[in-house]
This record gives C-alpha cells, structure tokens and sequence, in this order.
C-alpha cells in the first residue's frame, strides 16, 4: 500500500496571489522523496465553512497522511483547528501539554519577562479533543496530529521556517516509516530539433516497453530559431531500488537513442 | 453575486515537488485585481480519474468560473479535456476550428515544411462536444471554453507563456465583466517590536470597527535580538471605489496609532 499524501494550504494570501505556495511545493518534494505519494493539493481561504468542508472532503478520499498548513496562530482568522474539529465532529479543548509547551517557548524567548497567557496565546493551545500536540521548535503554536479513521492528520504552522522544522522533527521519520522502503528515482533529459507532437509516439512506445517508468515530456519554449526545446522527466517508484535503476537507465539510454535517431540533439541533464 | 473562481492545476511535476505552482498565483493575482475571487486552487496528477473527480467536485461548489491549466498538449499524459468530458458526461469530438487553429499555427512556424496532422497533433483538436477552442496565441494546444450549469470552464495550457497570453487575450475580459465593478485595494504595514499575540485583540476591535476591512497578520521570523516582525495586510473589496478606499485608509490610520500606543515601531510598506 502506498503512503499517499494529501495536503491542504490554509491562508487567504495565497488565494490572492499576494504569497508562492512554497510550503506546499516544499512538503511536496520532501514526501515524494521519502517514498510517498503526493495525491492533491488543495488551497482554501481562512474560512471555518471552507476549511472544515475540504478536511472532509480529503478524508473521504481516504489519504493516508493529510497534511494542513497555516492557520494555527493566535489572531481571530486562524482557524485550521476549529475546521478540523468541525469537520471531524470533535470539540476543541485546552491541552495541558500544549499550555505547557506555549509557556516554555515564551519562556525561553522572554527569559527575563514575565508572558501572561492570555486568551489569543491560549487559543493556541486548544485542539481537537482526542489530538496530541506537536512541538514547535522554532515558533509559539504547536502542531497538532489527530488520527482518524487510519488517516493521520497533521496540522502545521504556515510561516515556513516552522513548517519546515517541524516536519523534519517528526512528519518524515513517520512519512519514510508508512512509505515500507519504497523510493522515488528520477532523470531529466533535454531534447532540442524535434517537436513535442513528434516526441509523443517515440515516448509512448518506449513507456509500453520500460514496465513502471514514468515519462513526461515538459516543453520549455521556443529557442531562437523556431526550434523546440524539451526536457524529459523519467521517474520510477518501487521497493526494489536497485532493481529500479537499471530499469531507468535502460529506459534514458533507449530514448536518447530513438531521439537521436530523428535528428533531436539529446543530453542527460541533472 | 461575486465573480467566484476556481483554479485546478494538473500536473505529476507540481505534486512531486518539481515545480512551484506559478500559474496558480499569477492567475489569482490577476482575478482579484480584475475584481473576482478565488475561492479554491486544486492540484491534481496526470491522471484521467483524478482530473474527473476534482472537477465534479469543483462543479458541485458552483464557482463561476473554473480555470484549469496544464494537460491540453499532444502526448498520452495530457488528458484534461478527457477528464472534463468525463466529468460532465460528454463525449470528445474533433473540433473543425480548433483543427484549423493548429494547422495555421503549424504553417506559421515552419512556413517552409509541410507539417503533417499526425495522431498526436489531432490529439489536441479533440475537444468536449459542445465545447468552443480559443486561439492559443503562442502556442499549439487551443484553449477550450465549456459552458455547464452557469459555470464557465475555461481549460488553459500548463506552459507559464502560453497560459498567461490567454487569460490576458481572453479571460481578463470575461472577469472583469462577471465582476461588475468590483475592485480590490490593499495595502500593507509593518509593525516591529509587539508579538503577533499581542496584536490580535487589536486587530479585532479594529476590524470590528472598520465594516468590511480584512486584517491579516503576516509574523515574518524574529528580528535579532527577539523582537517580532510582523507584515499586516489590510484589504477590502467594494464596487464603490473611492469609500472603500477612505475606509481603508482610516484602518490603517488607526492601526498605525492603535499599534504605536503598544510600543510598536510602525511604518507604511507598498
């Protein structure tokens, strides 16, 4: 079984196009390198009704990872937790381990003053009844994993220097271990002198040949002169991974061949 | 009745961590500043069940307007207009215009071969019946426009140039009118030295007090020494241009004194 991964974006600055999905993006290279598989990506504003309602939709399309980010912050609109609850049908209550965990971070970052927890500082701490909170290690709001229904959810902060320390703490031992040894391997190539409508049967027939590689032909633009200009993606999942290399080789080698040979001008790039 | 959008993205290279989802924020961009809204950005795989499943569910929400980008060019992976069709219960066909659209693209860039209309190349004219082809400025794939339910599907391609020629040839137009008016304003402030807990209560009450302001705090990292650094994004969308610009400006004005009162170093940013 794969371990297939969804991830939900939460903010309104990316539905703007003020901000780049790079957590997203990000999240994304790092489970496909871990052996997982990234299903969808979905962004949504900082709306309780849309939040709640794209969990639930993810959860019946029954990832086993989903992933959230934004939203778990201390001001009125972050609201990734109460979706979750909602969307789950669960309360959201004040964990003492999170409380804990809030007072320490002011702590530390406040050695010589005295943080009292008020109520948007609280707000951080009160999760999904039944969800376990996460240490934040470079910011105030913990992150949350609730477990439903053999989905893990876990929800992280969006500033992207939390996310991103708090997967690799704890989301990509957790992701490698559901992955079973499965790996991700790919290659790139760049074709220049042929068309990309003239690529697709040479591409098609070596796919039926070369069992579970994967070919994807990206054009990159003109060059001057009219030419076109590729790069080839070739990529293999398996839990065989030497095994697998050879297999895409044989396939890379095989295509720079049968391009060559229609007068492309073929070159692995990494 | 607000100009909604959804935007669905198809590619392996965007769930795989390839490649940043540029079109995704450029196309939001320009649907806010044309007056829409993007209610939701889906990202899904080359894959025929995928693309039909998440534009059932785009159409179940009832955005009026779906953009979906990458998919429409010429090798076997390309299957958004397969996808649609699936998912509306309609059948491809060859589209006479859309045939023309790519033989002229054909005779332009290679005016002195004859470029045959193989398969692949056919491929692309092959669109949902009842579906009309829009002329690819840039490129050889034509964009499909389909009618379904008051909802606009527009299917542009994945190259970054050719998607963007589009929209603006063709799409800005049709936003811009559904929007009616409608225009967004936004402006920025940068508060130094108050956490982004301490801000929250504030912010409230001013939001509260400003009908039809959005404030959103941005906690940019820690300056050194610890100090918080925190972007707040105050923006309002209004088919009266000119008060909802004065009540913007009076938000600011008051969160600017409001957060200069708390200690904070405050400035205007563009």
């Amino acid at each position: 079984m794969e371990c297939t991964v969804e991830i939900l974006s939460i903010g309104n600055e990316l539905l703007l196009g003020n901000t780049f999905n790079t957590n997203a993006t990000w999240i994304a290279e790092r489970v496909t390198a871990l052996g997982g598989k990234v299903r969808r990506i979905t962004t949504v504003a900082d709306n309780l009704n849309e939040i709640s309602q794209a969990v639930s939709e993810s959860i019946k399309r029954r990832p086993r990872i989903l992933i959230t980010t934004g939203g778990i912050g201390p001001t009125f609109d972050d609201m990734t937790l109460s979706g979750v609850a909602k969307a789950l049908g669960l309360r959201l209550k004040l964990d003492n381990v999170a409380v804990a965990m809030i007072r320490q971070h002011y702590a530390r970052r406040f050695p010589r003053r005295r943080i009292s927890l008020t109520k948007p500082r609280l707000k951080m701490a009160l999760i999904p009844s039944g969800g376990t909170p996460i240490l934040n290690p470079v910011g105030t709001a913990p992150s949350v994993r609730i477990n439903v229904n053999q989905i893990a959810i876990f929800c992280l902060p969006g500033v992207p220097r939390e996310a991103k320390a708090i997967f690799t703490r704890t989301l990509a031992e957790i992701i490698r271990a559901r992955a079973r040894g499965r790996k991700f391997l790919e290659k790139w190539i760049e074709v220049r002198g042929i068309m990309e409508s003239s690529l697709a049967p040479v591409l098609d027939a070596l796919m039926r040949r070369s069992t579970g590689v994967y070919i994807k032909s990206h054009p990159r633009g003109i060059e001057a002169g009219g030419h076109p200009f590729i790069h080839l993606h070739f990529s293999m999942s398996s839990s065989n991974e030497r095994k697998a290399e050879r297999v895409l080789d044989q396939a890379v080698c095989e295509a720079i061949e049968g391009l060559s040979r229609l007068g492309g001008r073929v070159r692995q790039i990494e």
